[in-house]
Parts: C-alpha cells; sequence; structure tokens
C-alpha cells in the first residue's frame, strides 16, 4: 500500500522530504504541497522533479488559485505534513490545518512547536479518537529521535527526570565565548553570520525556544498539562564573559540546561556551571540529553540539534513510523 | 485489548517482565512461564504473586510435566517473550521456540543473541510472511534502544557507519586497568568479584559476545548476510599494562571499539587507542555507540550495557512495540 502525502511548506525542510522521496524507496507518493503562496494537487502523485523545478524558477510550487488551507480540506491523503512556520503564541494557522485534517481522518506530522506546546492534549484526543496518528519528533532536539524513544522505545520504563542542552544557537555562543574568549555579543553576531541565529534572536537567547521544548517534553511525555509560563526561565542574553572565565579557572564551563523532575512539577531552564568533562558539556550547535529511568538507568544521547537535513530526519521518521503502523507492523 | 504473553525463561530478566506486568499498567496478562525445569500456563492469566512465591519457595515456576517446548507448541499467547540462555553456536534450542511460534501466528520478543546472530533472515521471512513481529531489541546494547533506533526511529535515513563499546565487561576491565593501573589479570578478578564476568569470560575478553552483536546489527540494520566467521575479531586477553601507560602518557586511553562500515564491508572489532576526551571512552560497564548517517548526521547513545533491568527495559519496550502495532498505533 502507498501512503499519500500533502506537504505544508516548502522551505528546506520541505524540498529534503521531497528529495527523499524521490531518492529512496519508501513506499509513499506526494498528491499535494503548498507553500506560503501557492498550491498544487496531483491525486495520482505530483511529478516531484518537475515540482522542485518549477519552485526554483517561479519561487512557486503551483497555482495561486489553490491554498494550503484548500489542500488540507480537499486534496486526497493520508498523511498531512505539517512544516509551516512556528507561531507560539497562538499555534496558527497550524493548529487548525492539523485539527481538520485529523477530523477529514489522516494522520498527521508535523514540524511545528506551536500546535503541540499549546494543543497537545486537544489534537492527541482528536487523533486517539479517529484511531489516527499524531507525530512531531522535529520540534524537539532535532536529529536525536528523543519523542520516539521515551514515548516509545522506552514505554515501560518510568523516566524520573530529564536534564539536556536544547537549544543549538545557545549553545554554539557559549561554546565560542568560552573556546576564544568572546564576548557574547561578538559571539551572537558570529552566530548571526553562520546562519545559527535568526535577526532577531531574542527567541533563542532569552531561552523561550528551548522552555517550549520543555512544555512538550512534559506534555507529551508525562501526559503533563503546562505552559510556557510553567518554565522557570533564564536566558543567556545577561551573561557575562567574566562568568565564562570563573569557570574555567575551575576547569567547568556554563551551559544553558533545560530540566523536569516530574515527580516534584519541576521545570527549569537556566545557565549552569558545569565540568568540562559532563556529558552535557557538548561542542557547537549540538543537543545533548540525559534520562534517568527507573529500568533502563541513565541513558545519554547527543546529536545535532537543528538544520533542514536533521529535521527531514526526525519528520521522515515520523511518517515510516506510521506506514508501518499501516502495514501492521511489516 | 488485552495481550497474552508467554515466558521462557524465569531467571532476573524474566521475574524483571513479571514484576513489571505486576506494577505497572501495561495491559498484558501473563498465560504461561517456563524455567529450565517446569513450566505452568493459565489462558485466563497466571495468578504473579503466587507465581514468584512459588518460584522462590520451590526454585521451581510450575511442575515438572510442563516443558517450554510444551508451552511454545500448546499454550494460547500472542507474543512469546523468549529469554533462555544464549547457544551462540547452534541457537537451540531458543531458534526452533521462536519459529514454531511464529509459525503458529505469535509474535515473538527475544534477548537471546543466538538466532539472530545465526538465523535472522529466516526468522524475519517467516515473522513477514505471517505479518508477524520479529523482535530482539535486547540483544545489543543493553538499555540503549538501538535496533529500535536504527531500524525505525530514523527510517529513511542511511545509515553510513556505526562505531560502538559493545561490551560492559571488557570496558569495565579497561577502566580499572587505566584508572587504577591494575594488571590485565587483577581487572578481569575484580570484574568476576563483582559479577560483572562470567566464571569462565573468553567470550566477553576475546572479543566473541561484541562481535556477535556486530553480526546482529550487520543483519538486522543492513540486511546484510554475514556469521562471526566474516569479524575481523581481536580482543582483550593479549593487552599489557604497558600498552595502557603508554596511551595515558599521550593523554588517550585504549576501549574495544567494534566497527561497521557497511558500504565496504567492514566488520571490526579490536582495542584501539583513543584521545580520553573522544566520546567513546565511557567508564566502568557502559556501552556507547555513535553512528553517521546522510540526514541526522552523527548521533551518539550512551547506557548501560548490560544487567538484568536493563535488560528487562529492552524486552519490554518490544513487547510495547506490538502492543502499540495491534492496537494501531493508539
Amino acid at each position: 500500500m502507498v501512503l499519500r502525502l500533502a506537504l505544508l511548506g516548502m522551505g528546506a525542510v520541505g524540498r529534503g522530504i521531497i528529495q527523499a522521496a524521490l531518492e529512496k524507496d519508501l513506499g509513499l507518493i506526494i498528491t499535494a504541497v503548498a507553500d506560503s503562496r501557492s498550491g498544487c494537487i496531483d491525486p495520482n502523485g505530483l511529478n516531484l522533479p518537475e515540482l522542485l523545478d518549477r519552485k526554483d524558477k517561479t519561487g512557486m510550487c503551483g497555482d495561486t488559485g489553490i491554498s494550503a488551507e484548500t489542500i488540507v480540506k480537499t486534496a486526497p491523503y493520508d498523511i498531512l505534513v505539517e512544516m509551516t512556520p512556528t507561531d507560539a503564541r497562538s499555534g496558527e494557522p497550524a493548529t487548525s490545518y492539523i485539527r481538520d485534517a485529523l477530523q477529514r481522518g489522516s494522520h498527521v506530522v508535523t514540524s511545528n512547536k506551536g500546535p503541540v506546546a499549546l494543543h497537545y492534549h486537544e489534537l492527541a484526543s482528536l487523533a486517539k479518537k479517529n484511531h489516527l496518528q499524531f507525530r512531531f519528533e522535529a520540534t524537539v532536539a532535532g536529529a536525536i529521535p528523543i519523542l520516539q524513544t521515551l514515548i516509545h522505545n522506552l514505554g515501560g520504563n518510568e523516566i524520573l527526570s530529564l536534564y539536556g542542552v536544547l537549544n543549538g544557537t545557545c549553545n554554539y555562543i557559549l561554546t565560542r565565548m568560552a573556546e576564544e574568549g568572546l564576548t557574547y555579543k561578538q559571539a551572537l553576531d558570529e552566530a548571526r553570520t553562520l546562519g545559527y541565529a535568526e535577526a532577531d534572536p531574542t527567541y533563542d537567547v532569552k531561552g523561550i525556544d528551548a522552555a517550549i521544548k520543555l512544555v512538550i517534553l512534559a506534555n507529551t511525555v508525562w501526559k503533563k498539562n503546562i505552559c510556557l509560563d510553567d518554565v522557570d526561565v533564564t536566558g543567556i542574553d545577561l551573561l557575562t564573559e567574566e562568568a565564562l572565565r570563573l569557570a574555567e579557572q575551575q576547569d567547568a564551563t556554563i551551559r544553558l540546561i533545560g530540566e523536569i523532575i516530574p515527580g516534584d512539577n519541576i521545570y527549569r531552564l537556566c545557565p549552569r556551571i558545569i565540568p568540562k568533562d559532563h556529558p552535557l558539556v557538548v561542542q557547537g550547535s549540538l543537543n545533548a540529553i540525559i534520562v534517568r529511568t527507573d529500568l533502563a538507568g541513565d541513558l545519554l544521547f547527543v546529536g545535532k540539534g537543528a538544520g533542514s537535513r536533521e529535521t527531514a530526519s526526525a519528520v521522515i521518521g515520523d511518517i515510516l513510523s506510521i506506514r508501518d503502523i499501516h502495514a501492521g507492523g511489516n
């Protein structure tokens, strides 16, 4: 059985999915794609080389008369792959797209933190009621399949706590401040030049991005019901190079660490002084997560925290999980 | 829907499964259990506290008239959980049990390296033909869910190479030789005293155990068809404390590293000198694995390599994956 995908978003991640569908034998066809200005639908599967070529030449994937909303509500597909930009305040329009797709009887995979952080319980209930999958591996820790691991692979374990470096931009800035003695501003400028930080880096450096990931972890792994205000957040924007120098003198360094201790309802993100040989002292834009469990003991996961290929990897992993469940796991 | 388990083996891992079924709400009942001398069957679910008590008092779980073979062939169950001791040469009797269960239409979870290293392709084909699951997470890397991660979560990635510390006993010995300047023999004796090494440690220290794990990885993740003889194996039993001292002088140490480069058909296990700050330099009985992928980049996994709770964690993870596939993923 060939599964039909509808993609919302044709940036680097969307292109990565299309490339993978072209190059790898995944048992999938893409029946609809929307970008911010246009859309295209073919119930028999779009011609993907033509699609990529059209997008390159015109900046649009299809006709301006076909919107994301049209695709969600009318195109034929088994899985909606929702990759529109995150709006962390409203979760829209992504949440409406996801809700509509689930109500139509389609599975949903998203890379969008907004809907998961704000509306997980509603969307997961709707999925469950309709016997559908709702997956969002790409929203936390980039290439590390941490949600599948905690929710599925370690099922049966009680996850007692989680500590982690969850924002690659902050980790890059802290690494460069410590390595090269750069000031916060110099390191931030370098991160911007290299494309690791946005023009407006507030979302990363104030810790909002990492805190949203803690909300997603808390609500999905532990079925809590918290929001961003429930996380105790300190970013790295007020950190001085003196603080880092002092840490270095003790063979330590500073990392922005997120922490969840579900039994005590602790959800915290703050810069911490940690010994240089600690496993969470990863370099550059890496992410690292330690989980403590009742049966499996302590586990460490390290991998790239962001990037379009890494996000595509997470999205494809979710799509293939759904394909495998459809096929009875074979 | 409540899934019915038949357990073969009631050592520490089997007890761990029974304890988990008692303490956690896993949606499972246990309808049959065999140990090496006896067995018991109850189609409505065994009384687990009574079962544990009987085993403690008599050393047997049930009646001597009920064998593992009887259970495999006649008891009512949805999943056979095969945890008998590994025979790495013949794979028996475990392979016959697994074959019979798959032919009867039951899923199989095993912690036994023999059948997977020797007969993976036959057993996986049989499972696929009968639309059944055949899972064996516990056979590699203890508590780290590396097989689920590579085969399922990172599905869609090409896994380009794998490097890892796959035997906790050897890693413990190497750690103690480096830390305390112990001789190989002293460190081995200590590992024996602490229960990390068997009375006959040949299987671990000559690298056979880790090499079998490489065979399992090669055949299941990359669908190769190799056997133990195809792995280039050097153990740690001839390693001198001088070699370790020389490594230490260069701020390095020695670890027993398994390596798979599938594109070049390289399957190798040997002691290697690596810098002390390398992520594979883990301490004590830990395992560590680095995989290189085309989309997700490099990923590192670290966790306990052995132990009955850790093995139980892996077995339960497999059981719950099957339960979730049965339930359509919800």
